[in-house]
């Protein structure tokens, strides 16, 4: 869920500026909107959006927009279950899914919906059980307080709770969600329009996609019957327009340190880009085998191509050498801000353990992919194996000194997983193994212990053919080894289960070094220097993203590309326009059919000035009303390292117009009852 | 051929130490091998030596075994007519090849061999040539005078002839070669020994392949007879045996500026990385296709991944701080070296220039690469199809005004590929094509012009389809466009030949920016930093590598791997020990079927401390008495990073040994009459 990221240059650690920040709902800056824009959100507008707001708990953001449930999100958030629901006679990706009724809504197997129903400081809990503590006692500490704190939350399977550090340690809040299970399938346009233009005008602007997707929240068995939902306008966005974004972006690194962001540029993203690069060839390929194939690898290969292109963005911003210079002097300029001696060399010794963990940090990093990351072993199969497997040793455990992923609070995620009737496919599972394997020899060498003991005599490929073979295809042989625990999984010759089990202790070595040497010292470092960053800015300063709900400002607004004015909307006029009929810029059937009927002036796309990243893909884009105008899909190539810092002059956010979403409803999929409950027209019917 | 790459961490702008040096055979220092190794080659030495070398002119050393003609190299250097031989029922890849006698060896569509004859000193008629000049008209200048020059002394098309730039211009060399391009295909293993170990085993040591193969060249329809070889030794190489290395090492930067090291560090090789990473997983998938796509595109494979892992070296040696900080230490020594300020300046002002034609390097990069390059269009196809264009628009012009490849002394080398009976596979070109043009639209842009012009309103995938048609595969029909000239080529309608047409101004402007703007700056300013460094060190050093013939000394020897010392002989046992039965570490079926039959104390491969890079695949190790005691396939994982410096302390060459050669030959392929001849014991029949 990278498609959404922002590019910046300017510096985060000082109060912001222009239109940036991911704002915590209990820390929205009303007075600056209104200073600049003439309106001033009140508790009662920020307590409306907020519950009008979801999570795709999956990675990426949406909204409920009607009284019935009704929840807009993106196709390429939607992506895996339309992918799901399909089969090799009718496919929902290829060709879109209207449900014409209720009736005809497809439950989707792993969607779960969130809604943030409260927020609480724990700070000071979480701070009071870690106290003078370091490395393994610290990351245990922390990890049994928020055992605990989520445990007490999560009274129900319907409620999840999750501890967020914020400020880097900062401060700690509760985020409390209502969790929803049972989400269904409405709408989805065809994918040759939701990803028009596909690869090549991927972060990109002007654009012409309709990238959205219709899900319907169930409750018992039931319509979701709610008063906190955000209207569809009637009219959407127009140039100059004050547009809201509310949103989960998944994560930024812009406090980071100069030698954290000297690791993402030097070991992280090259070694992540190559993988992607050469994971990408593979999957093309493969789907140049059949018209099947290419189905069922869609999704993944998706995902690749738009991960390789935003990581690219990623690493640019970090190799530009002026703009990592800014965030060395952004640095210093913190050190030098502390006067007091004594707090300046604490500031000073915590900058240079995290500098220390760096270190091992690029030595633990591709065994830790490989092994605890499953690298090595890329499927769908071996992470349901390793559920199991850790789930007969974790369960029995008390609760807070489970692993993070198998505590009580997270119990129905690992359960929805298990249970999930998604299809797998053993050709795709065959060729993402083999994949997987020969980089896991390649990167640890042939001679290396665990890929002598996992391969043997074997090569990749001949392994990734047995492994595919598993049977935790089959939800039935899931559920027997999860209700059968230690004993049964102690007796499976399931190929999956014997391998994740055979590597399971140097997993989790790997992972234990990885926590206590690297995570656990750089969590507590930064929080010195997230103080000596509240001293000098308190809450004036946002947090870096955490995917957890966050409100930014902005506008309507294009930007100037090589001294040329963008305009800030395109229309549905320009789709047709940049249609070639060929692959991605080929139309769908539906669309040229229709065009006759469509109001081509009408906006398709429009940017903002809004500050996003990836995990903001969904997201309304709101009005003063409290109105949904827009839908957010994708930033434009300059919001490419939006990772690290914000560039008010040409980051811009992507959004889908919300007129267009109302006209391809009503004039070109036949869904005028869609439309209607939008807008609040119509209620829904069975 | 970037199998031998030798890596470095001293300064090679400093007098070499150890036996460090690529040195050419008018300048080798026989004086320090005398010092260290008691043993001082003289004249009639060298002189045999040098005549008993050969390069491969597609990228490749060899020697010269017998008097009749036969030429010793590696299987990755005979792979490409290896497979241009082979068919889909005969695959000689795969189950290798025996000629029993002389009538049975089958010629190479492509081979050419080379013998260098005489080395002339040409430094004073180029640089009047060009005094004064600077730009394209020292470019223009530089042009003109190496054609007449080698116009002059390649009296026929058995005479190739090259004007060397060595020490960065600080010395012209011509190179007159004796030019033999009937070669044919005597003796290759299974791919399956050649290539023992795979990618997995590629560049590191311990090793135990059989890298070779044998050529023979014949002149006049007859094996060549003559009296330059070099015999093989009936013992080969000993553990602290002295030896010789004389081949053609291709390239090497160790005396590049630090701005031409920081373009190869953060544009060239990122770049390079990325795109054969993505190949790489394409071609992989492809041969899963089948067998017979298997088969033909094993050699691009082959070249693919070796590039991959040889470049992977490169990068990461310039990517070590301490390593890049030694390199300007080394170019801020030589600086501060020159007293004269008048010098210094000039220096100084040589290497901000230099520095200034990188950043239009950067900028240039991508679409020179892309349209002059050819990575656009990357097939067997398109390269022809451009020779028959820019023939037909050079070969009318004077010689000197042509453009490089064009000229009468290159004439031959173009005939040969355009006359080539090697076969081109349609559904390899089309893959390769579809990689080629969908690279092509994403790092120019889909809206870029010569993208637009190119592609139209297709796809990728669908012009590649239509381009894999091309008559050129026929050699008939080229043959008829290269006689029509330009009229033909005019009137042609074939897809390939209209898009070569199509991109040819374009292609060319690049070209000219790039020659004009960024290597005459840089050939220009080298030879004044040239002269400074030769004012300090004169021929005490060595000239970068050239892919011109040069001689290194060394030792047999090991190195210590994390304080482990590695022993610096293979044996054939140690081979049957690595034996997994799965490729690739699966002996062929011939070697299991021999075992009983084989020494296996007998050595298999080692190492040397001789100063090698790529290119170097194929030179023969050679002992005082001028034997063929070894054969160089490749570098250990060490020696990845030569490119830029030399590190005496587990830099190491790794060779065939010449005794597995023989008791190979003899015992598993039913040889004898090839050991024979390799031993001097007996005279090839009929």
């Amino acid at each position: 869920m990278n498609k959404l990221i922002l590019a910046v240059l300017a510096c985060a650690a000082l109060p912001a500026v222009a239109d940036e920040g991911m704002w915590t709902y209990n820390n929205f800056p009303a007075d600056k909107v209104a200073a600049k824009y003439h309106f001033k959100p009140d508790q009662a507008w920020l307590d409306k959006v907020r519950l009008g707001s979801a999570r795709l708990a999956q990675g990426c953001s949406a909204s409920f927009v009607s009284p019935d449930g009704l929840v807009l999100t993106n196709h390429h958030c939607a992506h895996s279950c339309i992918e799901q629901l399909s089969t090799k006679t009718k496919d929902f990706v290829k060709d879109g899914f209207v449900a014409k009724a209720l009736a005809d809504e497809k439950k989707c197997p792993e969607l779960e919906v969130n809604q943030l129903t409260d927020i609480t400081d724990v700070t000071k809990r979480v701070q009071g059980a870690v106290a003078g503590k370091s490395g393994a006692a610290f990351a245990e500490a922390q990890k049994a307080e928020f055992a605990k704190i989520t445990k007490e939350c999560a009274t129900s399977d319907d409620v999840r709770c999750d501890v967020v550090t914020l400020y880097a340690g900062g401060a700690y809040n509760l985020y409390k969600y209502k969790r929803y299970q049972d989400v269904r399938l409405a709408f989805a346009p065809e994918f040759a329009i939701a990803f028009f233009g596909g690869d090549p005008d991927n972060f990109m602007f002007p654009r012409y996609d309709l990238d959205m997707a219709l899900v319907r929240v169930y409750d018992g068995g039931k319509p979701l019957q709610t008063t906190s939902y955000l209207p569809v306008a009637k009219t959407g966005a127009k140039a100059g327009d004050l547009a809201f974004v509310s949103g989960h972006p998944g994560k930024t690194s812009r406090n980071a340190t100069v030698a954290e962001l000297s690791f993402i540029r030097d070991v992280e993203q090259p070694a992540r880009l190559l993988r992607l690069a050469e994971l990408r060839g593979r999957l093309t390929e493969f789907a140049n085998r059949g018209k099947e194939q290419k189905r069922i690898s869609n999704a993944i290969l998706f995902y690749v191509e738009n991960g390789y292109k935003a990581r690219s963005g990623y690493w640019n911003a970090l190799r530009d050498p002026a703009f990592f210079q800014s965030k060395v002097a952004e640095q210093d300029k913190l050190v030098a801000s502390v006067k007091d001696p004594g707090k300046k060399t604490a500031l000073q010794q915590s900058i240079a353990a995290i500098a220390a963990a760096q270190k091992t940090k690029t030595d633990l990093y591709v065994p830790y992919l490989q092994l605890e990351g499953m690298q090595a072993f890329m499927s769908d199969l071996f992470p349901l194996a390793r559920g199991l497997v850790r789930a007969a040793d974790e369960l029995p455990l008390p609760n807070e000194k489970r692993l993070k992923g198998y505590t009580d609070a997270e119990l129905p995620g690992l359960k929805q997983m298990l249970e999930s009737p998604a299809p797998i496919y053993p050709e795709l599972e065959e060729a993402t193994l083999a994949f997987g394997l020969t980089k896991f020899r390649e990167q640890l060498g042939p001679d290396h212990k665990t890929v002598k003991a996992v391969l043997g005599k074997k090569s990749p490929e001949t392994l990734a053919r047995e492994l595919s073979k598993s049977k935790l295809r089959d939800v039935k042989e899931r559920k027997k080894l999860f209700d059968g625990g230690k004993k049964a999984i102690e007796a499976s010759t399931d190929p999956m289960i014997v391998l994740a089990r055979a590597v399971d202790a140097e997993a989790r070595a790997l992972r234990k070094r990885w926590e206590d040497e690297v995570e656990s010292v750089t969590n507590k470092e930064s929080e010195t220097i997230a103080k000596a960053r509240f001293d000098a800015f308190g809450t004036s300063v946002y947090p870096d993203a955490t995917f957890t709900l966050r409100l930014t400002y902005g506008a309507v607004e294009g930007w100037k590309e090589a001294g040329a004015d963008v305009s800030p909307i395109t229309t549905i006029g320009g789709a047709f326009e940049r249609h070639t009929g060929e692959d991605p810029f080929a139309l769908p059937a539906s669309w040229l059919k229709s065009k006759d009927k469509l109001t081509l002036t009408k906006g398709m796309n429009f940017v903002t000035t809004d500050d996003i990243i990836g995990g903001n893909s969904g997201s309304p884009v709101i009005n003063q009303k409290g109105e949904v105008i827009g839908l957010i899909f994708d930033g434009n190539i300059h919001s490419l390292g939006g990772d690290y810092g914000f560039n008010p002059a040409n980051n811009r956010a992507v959004a889908v117009h919300t007129d267009a979403i109302l006209e391809a409803l009503e004039k070109i999929y036949g869904a005028k009852h869609l439309a209607d409950e939008l807008t609040g027209a119509k209620k829904p019917t069975g």
